[in-house]
């Protein structure tokens, strides 16, 4: 049975499940949810994830919420140690950029995106301050290294990736960010990339 | 040589590593840090961490920062598959809810706390109500299962209790959420549970 995701094209959530799998070489059954009638809060899909949101990946039985929390399940499944190592300091490291997805960049440029394009009540300074905080941060580390761990592409680049180069959209592109910049050409140049609208 | 935690007593983030410690039976050399001076912020320590933030964890020429993913190196290290598994459903799962700490918990009790307490500056009414739903989120699976993965104490417990045990620090208590109540109590007497202050 091929893998469903229950999809949002314009999601950069979702996005990072449809990019997995693409630089796995893992077919996705795609499965568009009608987000502005708000069909993720009603069954079936709240039944799936009460949080009410998507991505939602549905493989084998196994039912998983989070886009980060997929990722780890993707690469633990089909992309192998290469992308997801096993030992204590490698997966702890991923992980750690994982939680900067999940933290400030969501806090960050995901937020500011979320108020310009989907008219999200938020405060927009607030997340444009944060967004510029972590491109920083980013910036600093990608001066010094290729890739966000391990020297090497893994699912915390995929993580990562989507809504720093995204973030435009929300009035916080990533101009005088020359090494954050050359990372996402990086990872648009990785053997089986997939865009997504915006990016 | 034992490992290394830069720590702030009042920090629930701290505190994970804590309790994971001392329910794994790890010993931990516990260095506080002059929070208030903002060491974290200076070097040394903003070499171990650019992000600025406590918990830092040094071991064995590891450096790791965020508390969620030095709970995904102490399992791997110390605690074995029961705090968190291999297999690729298992481990996604629980990371799911290591997810929920770094995100929907952190942006809810988390926050009205370092609002109430430490005088932080963030819509304290936005983070209340997010508390509010993560708190009903919480309650509806903890009716229906003792712990949060995998129906066994696991590093998913461990990284969310504390800022939902905390969340009276922040106007946001668990009153009327017995199942929540019940399941902190259920983590306090695991054996080898060590508390902190208000815990």
């Amino acid at each position: 049975m091929t893998a469903k995701l229950y999809d949002l094209e314009l999601s950069g959530n979702c996005y990072k499940v449809r990019l997995a799998a693409a630089l796995m070489g893992v077919p996705l059954e795609v499965v568009p949810v009608d987000f502005l009638a708000g069909a993720h809060k009603v069954s079936p899909l709240i039944d799936l994830n009460p949080f009410g949101e998507i991505p939602i990946l549905e493989d084998d039985g196994v039912v998983l919420r989070d886009s980060q929390a997929i990722l780890v399940y993707m690469a633990r499944k089909w992309g192998g140690e290469s992308w997801l190592p096993n030992d204590a300091a490698g997966l702890a490291e991923v992980v750690s950029w994982l939680m900067v997805a999940e933290n400030e960049i969501a806090r960050g440029p995901n937020d500011a995106r979320l108020h310009d394009k989907f008219g999200t009540k938020l405060d927009v300074d607030l997340a444009r301050s944060r967004a510029a905080r972590v491109l920083g941060l980013l910036e600093r580390h990608l001066e010094r290294n290729a890739w966000l761990a391990l020297d090497r592409p893994t699912i915390a680049d995929v993580a990562c990736m989507p809504y720093v180069a995204l973030g435009h959209e929300g009035g916080v592109p990533m101009d005088g960010h020359a090494a954050v910049a050359a990372w996402v050409r990086r990872v648009k140049s990785l053997p089986g990339f997939a865009g997504m609208p915006a990016i």
